[in-house]
């Protein structure tokens, strides 16, 4: 096992965590995740806003009784708030907040005895996520897949982790983006993380609800072969904060517009009706494929209790291996 | 000592070069390097394209004696192909070749018996590195101040390191781009590199050539407050070619023409005479202040000999503790 200050606070054998990938981590990915050591989330995604979103009581369910949490991305929360109170009601072990304020929930999942995390772009955002008493904060690089900022975690997460060692040491920093195995892992604690949530390469889990076709397509690829883009949101008229941009691998879509951002958001849901036809024909020239630049250490879908077991079994080597090359 | 096959091949204490940053890196800086343990670097930028720089003879006699290697931006060297011939006539202990195609100046540099040095900014470019013969590439990730590429170091890195072991595994893997202290080295180690090339945190050392007022501007801010544009090196009139970006400081000109990429691409040279008039009366609201994300884990100037000294004992602190962190 792996211990830091995260496994002994939760209670887990291993510090991963599966991103709550919207429309992907259900039950059944999140439940996985949590039996083989590591804490499991499901992915609330946009709170039923958008539609087409899960039934959180019934991936609860899925999860098959283990601890499992719940993530929500918050601006679309704060158009729904009671969600929050239905997914309360279903005792998460945690709940993890991204992309916007987490303080208007705070008190809730504070009342609730429910641990929040919450995950930060920048450093600018850190004092917001510890003002609303997060137990753990999650420093995302912009190499993850999907929704995510501008800087990318090798600076982030020790910049991160020395403004919380001066404001708020109790605080736990979890590293995310672009950590797909052992390696990773091994990395992101050197960097001053404590753990960290693993998207793509669970994204890629039997136990995922991705999509056969986008997973032969994403690891088919190499991480080169992704993009941060605005555009595609703007397109398909979902009205995300301009601070965030979606990282997909590239397709007709993203590069007909590549370079053409601004024209893009001034056209909010031009393609609007195009998109939505082309998801129901499960058109992937056309809709995203979600995955971050470490899909080129991808080359497989499995279990996810597999995947769980190498990435801390190749961890511990790196960890081993790394303290021998220090001669004395 | 930190030893790993970069130590070994080269004959370094430390695997810590410092990148041959244009109008930067002069001798004072990489005698300071070599001295230290490292591997220090001369930066012949633009190979004397853009006038103003360095006489590279002049500053390898300011490294003192110290055994330094120089670096060029490739795509300039082809303008004035007989600068390698020079720098060759100044024995470095090696030539580190960043931003185009290495390969019309490989046979000169090997029959000079000099060791090539090739940086990568994606898995894309790594063939072609290997088939110039390159003794070792440097994964530079988009974190990196100046010149650099879209795709960050936590997974670039591991993605080049399994296609060498698959394709060259003699050829060597540097990391470089968000690394300014000891917990980066520990985390590039973590993720396959074999030593570090270090820009930002030496970018402000005290023998560095960089203008006081720009270390003082760039230490007052944070990580958050760089950005990588095209747009300074279209409006200056430097012909950069496309897949490269420029990583500096937020300022009135970067912020003035954010989301313009396109119009500024379509102006090529439309500020130069303003933005030469600017760098005559040192305005950085207007001249690029060059630094990377690290910039946010720098917060004073100091010698190099400190520096690589801290940077190392910090690493050396990493690896022995994450190992303490594997319970069996």
């Amino acid at each position: 096992m792996i211990e830091t200050r995260l496994t002994q606070r939760f209670g887990l054998t291993y510090p991963v965590l599966n991103a709550p990938m919207a429309l992907v981590a259900g039950g059944a990915l999140a439940g996985a995740v949590s039996r083989a050591g590591g804490l499991g989330l499901i992915g609330g995604g946009y709170a039923g806003t958008l539609g087409a979103e899960p039934n959180l009581a019934a991936e609860f369910e899925r999860a098959g009784g283990s601890r499992v949490g719940v993530g929500f991305i918050t601006w679309a929360l704060a158009q729904a708030p009671s969600q929050i109170d239905h997914a309360l009601a279903l005792k998460p072990a945690c709940v993890f907040l991204s992309f916007g304020d987490p303080g208007p929930f705070a008190a809730r999942i504070h009342a609730a005895g429910v641990p929040l995390i919450c995950q930060v772009q920048t450093l600018g955002q850190v004092d917001a996520a510890v003002a609303a008493g997060a137990t753990a904060l999650v420093a995302q690089g912009t190499e993850a897949g999907g929704h995510g900022g501008a800087r990318a975690s090798f600076s982030l997460i020790p910049e991160v982790a020395d403004h919380l060692a001066r404001t708020s040491p109790e605080t736990l920093l979890l590293a995310a983006g672009g950590i797909a195995d052992g390696r990773g892992l091994a990395a992101a604690l050197m960097l001053g993380a404590e753990g960290v949530v693993v998207g793509t390469r669970l994204w890629a889990a039997d136990e995922a609800l991705t999509p056969a076709a986008a997973v032969a397509r994403a690891i088919a690829g190499t991480g080169d072969d992704t993009v941060r883009t605005r555009a595609v949101d703007a397109l398909r008229g979902v009205a995300w904060p301009r601070e965030f941009s979606f990282r997909i691998m590239r397709n007709r879509l993203t590069e007909t517009w590549a370079g053409r951002e601004s024209e893009a958001l001034a056209n909010p849901g031009l393609l609007r009706a195009d998109y939505e036809a082309a998801r129901s024909r499960a058109d992937l020239d056309m809709v995203a494929t979600v995955a971050g630049e470490a899909i080129g250490l991808v080359h497989a879908r499995g279990p996810a209790a597999s995947i769980v077991a190498n990435l801390v079994d190749e961890a511990e080597l790196c960890l081993v291996g790394g303290a021998q090359a220090v001669k004395t």
